[in-house]
């Protein structure tokens, strides 16, 4: 494919021995903050990649892919992790690779430090990164040194700089307004994340349109951003129940299940039935939704499908040094109706 | 610590080349099934360890960690994975160390070989087992060929053969029935698990010994057993509030969160209400358990504290030779009092 680039010309290159650059690759020595800057700099611009040196002897890779997450709060499971994961080593085990798994770290600087040192020991291969919000230093930090990745979710929406899947949150938030247009449903409010989520203002991009679509106006009022919790759903939730009665919405799309949860909650206190009274759905189909009281309508994502693809389209660039078509994928997502939105009985 | 045997010895006492142990422990060829056999008889009979020489130039070891896990049904969250994942990567960072996580095989054979060849070709140093049941094959597979693991979980009750850390499922099971006694229940049920399921058993245990403490009699046909499913859950309840009122629960007991959710459904079904009429309570406080309605009473386990010191001390097997003190430790879970056990009144 190409000719290396050897340890011996980023030496030179940061002006320090062989010998130095080894060590500081390795993370077996402390030299001055200022000479490893100058040899992580000099790798960065010859896009250097390991020699391999380190790497299994028989193999010359060590056929290991890493990934890391942000782990969930405790009163919130990971509703995609074990899905994702499992497509992702199966997939990787067809090949003889497997998943190395590392800490999150929230620290910026200590992630990319983890990522350099996990890829230039030869430890893996190349990365899959997930969640991906606006901003993630990761993505340059790893397109600029030349290492392997592929991500579930982009940074915006019309980025093609990197290769990616990721669920059409749009779509998926259309077709739950689309839903509840069909039931009768004509003020529809929304609970949204606060606007520095990507994916937060990519699903309410989706009740916007999808509302539009149905000839329906939009209304600032009943739209209420906040934290994807429970509590902020139940709490947005009583506020636009306790509006003037000629704009109080009488179904509520919301962005995670969690907040659905909270909205439904709230539409007890208030006396009401969740369905029959007040339509509500949630996005991620959690395996929670089934079990609610009542049973969440909500929107799947094609987790395994995603995790398998994305595994076998880093191997096979890995193994043949070009990524296969299509780079960047959107897929849809599907609506899961429940009783959450059953029930109700437009006033005529 | 010990003088290794070398691949030499392996050879020789199979009575084939050294060549031909290395290609196959390597798994670069294949032999006939006869020779096979006899080379892994020969590495389990003179507990052969890796020589390392596939291992990383630097270290001679890999300075990583095997796991794998038999994946959830979709309806039902791993309600520990994400915690249990980050616990232990978490404590093997801190010594430099990685996990690598593998697809789970239900072939058992499958299974085995992936140790055997995740071990032998140096790719991990040890490996961490979990949800072990009655005849886990791994246990004595790994033991034999003297591959460093420990698990969380056991096989028997007072097995202490290997380094595990357990939950005391008896005595988080014992704790609900104690709860419920002193709520003034005195008719309490139990949702059991099949009986070839040695947690199951463990926790269903404890059901008979805090009744027994309480001077409570035991009923069998206040025990029912089936799969943990929301579904069995609920049918099984059905059947126990369809029995004579002299013999009816107000309170059940359920091995997990899943079948305590079924129970709810069955009692409102009934036209009863969880918590004030028939107190439920689970088992994992899966975070699903506070969004339910009622908001479910549960048993909670430390499972960050069991996967951190669990990794801390396999890790501390690798770099010393000897597993540290206890070598096999129960934890007490912790009941999590919530609504599916409030407002019970006795008639009195």
């Amino acid at each position: 494919m190409f000719k290396p680039v050897t340890l011996k010309e980023v030496a030179a290159k940061a002006g320090v021995s062989y010998q130095t650059v080894s060590k500081v690759i390795n993370s077996k020595a402390k030299v001055s903050p200022e000479t490893e800057q100058r040899i992580w700099d000099a790798v960065a611009e010859l896009n250097y990649t390991p020699n391999y040196s380190g790497r299994s002897l028989r193999q010359q890779r060590s056929k290991t892919i890493g990934y890391t997450w942000e782990p969930s709060p405790q009163d919130q499971a990971n509703p995609i992790l074990d899905e994702f994961l499992q497509s992702m080593f199966h997939a990787a085990e067809e090949k003889g690779y497997y998943l190395l798994s590392f800490p999150f770290h929230t620290e910026e600087k200590k992630l990319l430090d983890t990522y350099r040192e996990l890829y230039y020991t030869g430890r893996v291969d190349g990365f899959v990164l997930s969640r991906l919000n606006y901003g993630e230093a990761s993505v340059p930090y790893l397109l600029q040194r030349n290492i392997p990745f592929v991500a579930f979710g982009r940074l915006e929406e019309d980025d093609h700089s990197f290769p990616y899947m990721d669920v059409d949150g749009a779509r998926g938030i259309a077709q739950a307004v689309e839903h509840l247009v069909e039931l009768g449903h004509r003020k529809i409010a929304a609970l949204a994340w606060p606007d520095d989520s990507r994916v937060g203002n990519n699903r309410l991009e989706g009740y916007f349109s999808g509302l539009t679509k149905a000839g329906l106006a939009t209304d600032p009022r009943l739209v209420v951003r906040g934290e994807g919790t429970a509590e902020v759903g139940s709490e947005a939730t009583g506020h636009l129940l306790s509006l003037p009665e000629e704009i109080r919405p009488t179904a509520i799309v919301s962005m995670n299940d969690l907040m659905a949860i909270g909205a439904m909650q709230a539409v007890r206190n208030a006396g009401l039935q969740p369905g029959r009274d007040i339509g509500v759905t949630g996005f991620d189909d959690t395996p929670t939704a089934r079990y609610l009281t009542p049973p969440l309508t909500s929107i799947n994502q094609p987790v395994s499908a995603i995790g398998k693809n994305l595994m076998k389209r880093l191997i096979e660039l890995l193994e043949t040094g070009s990524y296969p078509e299509p780079k960047c994928e959107l897929v849809a997502p599907s609506l899961v109706v429940r009783e959450s939105t059953a029930g109700y009985r437009p006033a005529s």
